[in-house]
């Protein structure tokens, strides 16, 4: 599965080392794949900050000259996935104002259930927004406020809100981090062998910055890195786990420990339970890369089958590829992938995906294989049909394009045009955790973990974030 | 005189024709003389706003491609003159902001003397802010206005604000011109000869852009411009008048009308009183371009003296100019103007400028004519020694710079290195005027007409720019 | 007279100072009139050519990242003016190339007219182009000359091409200068007081970089600068001079010395003369600012008549202007000049202009006049009618397009709508020089003192650029 | 291996279809690993060249407007690999030029060995070389070249080269390839399936464009591909056939069929061979990702151990990566790959890589996999020690800096710290060929097939690009 179903951000924060936009930069780097359409840093250099933020890749829009500007001892940063829509450099986090405790930025990852609501109360108390972004609601909720300390405040926050979050805040005198009760979203703690400084982000990039995982933000807790050290108090009392199981199914990084798991050894994991669950009578195993590669190689392992790579990825076309004009792609032109002839000419293949989203990718893919002389095709996909949207902070297509909302499984198989089709069970992926009743997966059962409220039935129709935008379209921004 | 005393800002709004953000691009263009730091425009197309802002000239900051993004039947716009600190994209205007009656864009020209009480008031109120500037108040206190229409907000606004400005604001419906009550700075009505739709700005730029003008909006009132054509209705009682006679001496292109007459006729006169005032034997006459030509032109005329073009100015020498090393400089580099030999060469010669400011690039001058080998220069100028800095929208160095204030006019000729000098006295520059009465004159005099307040002092030391921004430290921003 | 005309590039050379490509770029600075849309320098640094070429204006492609790529003790400068169609960086001057004797760059301001056919020879010797410029024949015939020494080199080249030219080359050890025959473009030499080095360059330009004028190269001489300082040898004999006169009509700034005479002095000269040769019964004298300025200013002084400042330039109107759609013009946009009612409303108006080439601008202007209620209007042109297109290095249109080449003189105050309409005749201007013989003046008389051969019937008719245009497309590039 | 190791460049033509640059776009893309650092493109349009070329990656250099201003029906690009000093505009491929035949461009992938002797030999016949580059010499070669057909010319041209190189031209009557005779470096044709127009180029990227592999451009071949289609003719008799066998080990795409052979395929091979010749008592093997991936798979499945994914490649740390400052990164920052803990911990461990250079990459690599927790280390290289130099286009390091060339393998193995090493024989990476004798392997062997002449002694210590840019550096450029 690859493109249709995105995560819309990533944070991270650092307190402490000189140069900390260095270790942001280089901490958003490795969560890259969280969120390529706009990015910022927020440095804290002698009690002020410093702004870059822009629409691109970290990769593209900090170059060494945009980094120089971001001196000091703290900074925040944030990756961002968005709707060509609203993708402008004012939506772009973190968020910055100046309340009347001094400045503050938000960093944002998730999805508010209950933004609506929220907005139109505030702005009947004279709040002014700057964007559409959930994020802000989070600005004027401090700054209007009555506690006295900012903790109280982000406490004060935290019950105006519903929904999936991980913050990370920044004042002129701590970097806060924040976790929303259920612990949909991953947040954790990391520190520098140094001893002196830690961390605090969403996802992997540890081992790239030099620093080993602590622990994770607990759901509802609020942790404060200032120059005491580490400090931390409870924000709001923690709820039922429910952690997002696509993380492990496909967002995070094979090298990440998300959840307190591998990500590598969980897929190998499915893999395994895959090839029990569906079996395969085939010549060779291959992944449709790279985020299928470990549950293919345990596919391939219990199964006892080689394991080939029969589809090259082509890395290079990404985001700012410029995709061919009809004319040229009538020609027959293939971007994506690449299959391999001398592999797959005459045999049977397993073919293995993480997911299936709307399934028009996966078909272009059988008919690739077919293309190289393919005798057999036998689909396995390491998790159970997508049947809902996500209303916790990935960005989905409307229920109506879910190909497994409107088609069973035959139906399915025809539509790929393959020779058998088999997914893992719902049972059989939670098997693979550790303790998978402390997951959320709603996107395969429809049972939501937060309540969605009275706007459940627009919300499921039309997709959360077409919603919102819609709701406050009148209201221009 | 030259570059040491600027005016900081331009504002342009219209309503009505296809590609309104067209005008407002040939509107600023005309003003930027007014503004050369940073520019924007906000465009209203289908009931969203559509804004390019950013640092640059209007020339240099907007192409074809920005312009495009700028679609619909209303816009504003904005030029900015900026000290370097607070020189970044989020300074520049117009703001805007959404608040529960929908967008809000604003664009200010002028200087609020109240504005950190002000503001430290808003933030206790929960109140966000999001740049340094003065214009942010006017969003703020539209948006906490308990009125219930705009134009009533707006005058709640008037209310709390003590200053020079003229405003031009857009909303969802409606282009809105505000100007204080004691007139301190232009803002005029101009109307399309298609009759249906009217233009509110400052300054010249009517004729760039096919209006006339029809009249100024009149001190303390609150014009809109919508789809029912011109409306207008009282913020604040008038105050007495308090023009800036700065505009008439320097600030506006000599084809403007500017409070009631055209600029190139005030300054003929002046040249006349000059003349008469404090006549000179010499061969020739020379302005000091561009701004002081119809005052020399006047000069010239009274005295039956011959005019000529004896410095020339380059006129590419301009922001972008890359200014040479220490050591180019040395060489004898001359950047600005250029003085003709053939001309000056065994003349007496009577110099004319408009003002001197801080009197350093008036000696450069006439060291450039006696190179040109001018037998004796003998310096007039336009206006009275400045003694005082001005505290409504010009940026003006502090006290202690302006030369006039520690020097006598004898020794500011000793400084310049001139045979004689010669001021026009307050008196005859106020009898250039219809209404000499109704001129703001505190530069000359130190009479304000507008009370500073306790800050006054501080304000009169530092420079208003200054304060302002120490005043505001602590909040970073 | 504006825009119609056009010199077609602008030359500068310097040896000796540190940071030499400093000077280079405030000289083009100042000669930055006569070539607008690509530019460059190329300077010698430790026996290696630096290279930073482009389009733009001097002002905007040099920034100061670029200039400090340009270290070295020599530089050679060029800006061009071209024609949209080959407007490429790779036909931006200077060009270089590595031959046999070294590294070699050639800066060209001039027009050859026998293009072509050396052109085709020079390929049959198996010669590789990388232009369609006239300046790369000499990089060609340098490299190909059998001579042993740089100087016989090029005056084995200056043997072999015909028609106008002045070049600036830079080797690796010396600056050289080079004027054709004829001496119709300008070339000169400038000192520095501290006596080291010295300066070759085209037009005006000394003065700003703390040079003096010391003479003209003349005609057929090639002068070396190089660490012993200025050497001299003649290239080829002098011919009869024959000067354009258009650099004193319009090309020049007033402020510089060419062909041995102040060009404000020679346009005020004009100003008188014409003043006699066409009188006017007028209120006012205005300008066509500002190339006309002086000529006006004669006029005025010598029919005793007032001075005014009628039109108003829109100085921030250039080249990086966004031109409104037609839908905007058509609301009555006035773009270049303003005219100013409150001088012109009523009153008969004497207009001076240096030349008129189409006709079209001029009429606008009339037409502007008018609707600021100037009762009559009197042109009077500062030359004579111009007949015949210019193959000597100026861009002219082609003969159909200039209006006194298809219309007598009433035919043109017809066409221009005044109510009378003046030209300066040939004999008058030549009088206003002190040598009117030394000039060339084909455009007013088409008498073309350099031979154009066979082509000449082509190059008439289609106008110079387009014909060898079209005779080198065959070949690309 | 990674990085040490560079080829120089990619070529790719094509003739027939409507927008050809948007398919030498695809194709330059699918060779990007082969030249990050300068591209271009040539499209022949009407008659006439239109160019775009300049630094970056094809991805980055190559935006929407620039492919839209290369219409045309034909068009050769080019990606290059280049060392800092030289890397500028001017030495960007293709390089292009007019000669007496009309417009010609030429792109070039390979090495001369004779360039020295040749260019001074063409500079004393005038001919004006523009850039350092071996590939301006086939430009000068064929202009001067007497023979009457571009083929003629061309075969002219290949007698007085030496070295190894593939060609592709451009003229404006067909696009030419050309391959040495001794085919070190590929070239291929492809024909698409419309029938109508094939494409000649070099590497893979035929499957990306729609195209299918037709067969080799044989050793000394010249094809023509015009508007009659495919002609061919013989430049050169062939020789003995020397076929960079690190095109199979290291440059090509898996997916790729290079000289005859899936490279997939063939470095399965070597892992089986490599598992035969170097058995691993291990627990796991894995790959140095990617280009080790297929050698590991083999190597796993001859050994019968598991393969498992235990480094993870940065994808993102490319290029325009910022690199942190030292004193970030003594903070431990661990860039390129990361050690997947879960899977290594306590294991010893098999390490596949293709190949040896420095050793630098390979010992951070170990200690990397030791601070995981592997227990032990055995380190396999699927080539023999690298100990020479290349002069046929492939950037290597001078010898003193190859590992291999200084060190025996217990050496290596200390240097390395790893628990055994073992290099794959060069018996035995010949025998994974179908004919090894048909490859050169100059670098393991010294065996050079293409005869160094004198300059031998000379580029055998610097490596031969310092060695040409020293002796042309007098000449500038």
């Amino acid at each position: 599965m690859k493109g249709a179903w995105r995560e819309e951000c990533a944070v991270f924060g650092v307190w402490g080392p000189e140069d900390s936009a260095q270790l942001a930069y280089l901490g958003l780097h490795a969560l890259q794949h969280r969120g390529q359409e706009s990015t910022g840093i927020v440095a804290l250099d002698a009690g002020q900050f410093r702004i870059e933020k822009g629409l691109g890749l970290v990769s593209e829009f900090f170059t060494p000259e945009r980094l120089a500007k971001l001196p000091g001892r703290a900074a925040i940063g944030h990756n961002r996935y968005s709707t060509t829509g609203s993708l402008t450099r004012e939506n772009s986090q973190p968020l910055t104002g100046v309340f009347s405790g001094g400045p503050l930025a938000v960093a944002h990852n998730g999805n508010l259930v209950n933004t609506v609501e929220l907005r139109r109360e505030l702005e009947q108390c004279g709040a002014l927004f700057q964007t559409t972004l959930d994020s802000e609601l989070f600005l004027h909720l401090i700054a209007l406020s009555k506690a006295t300390t900012i903790e109280e405040r982000v406490a004060d926050a935290m019950r105006r809100v519903r929904g999936a979050y991980s913050l990370v805040l920044l004042t002129s005198t701590a970097v806060i981090g924040v976790r929303e009760p259920h612990g949909v979203r991953p947040l954790v703690l990391g520190r520098h062998e140094s001893g002196a400084w830690r961390v605090a982000f969403d996802g992997c990039a540890f081992d790239l910055i030099g620093a080993t995982l602590e622990r994770e933000v607990e759901p509802g807790e609020i942790v404060i890195l200032d120059h005491r050290g580490l400090s931390s108090r409870r924000g709001l009392p923690a709820e039922a786990r429910a952690q997002c199981i696509f993380e492990h199914v496909y967002f995070s990084r094979p090298d990440s420990v998300v959840f307190g798991a591998t990500v590598d050894r969980v897929r190998k994991a499915i893999g395994h339970r895959l090839a029990e669950e569906q079996p395969v009578d085939a010549d060779i195993v291959i992944s449709v890369p790279d985020s299928s590669n470990a549950i293919a190689l345990g596919f391939a392992e219990a199964s006892h089958l080689p394991y080939e790579h029969g589809l090259i990825r082509n890395h290079y076309v990404g985001r700012t590829f410029i995709h061919p004009t009809q004319a040229i792609r009538d020609e027959g032109v293939r971007l994506k992938y690449n299959a391999v002839q001398a592999i797959l000419a005459g045999k049977r293949v397993a073919v293995i995906d993480d997911s299936i989203v709307r399934g028009t990718t996966s078909r272009k893919l059988v008919r690739l294989l077919r293309g190289a002389g393919a005798r057999a095709i036998h689909f396995r996909v390491g998790s159970p049909p997508i049947t809902h949207p996500c209303f916790y902070g990935i960005d989905t297509p409307c229920r109506g394009d879910l190909i497994a909302a409107t088609h069973d499984v035959e139906g399915i198989r025809r539509f790929l045009e393959v020779d058998s089709l088999g997914y893992l069970s719902l049972e059989g992926l939670l098997a693979c955790e550790r303790e998978g009743a402390a997951f959320c997966h709603a996107c395969f059962s429809g049972t939501y973990p937060i309540a969605l409220g009275e706007s459940r039935d627009k919300l499921a129709l039309e997709g959360p974030r077409r919603w919102v935008r819609a709701a406050l379209a009148g209201q221009g921004g």
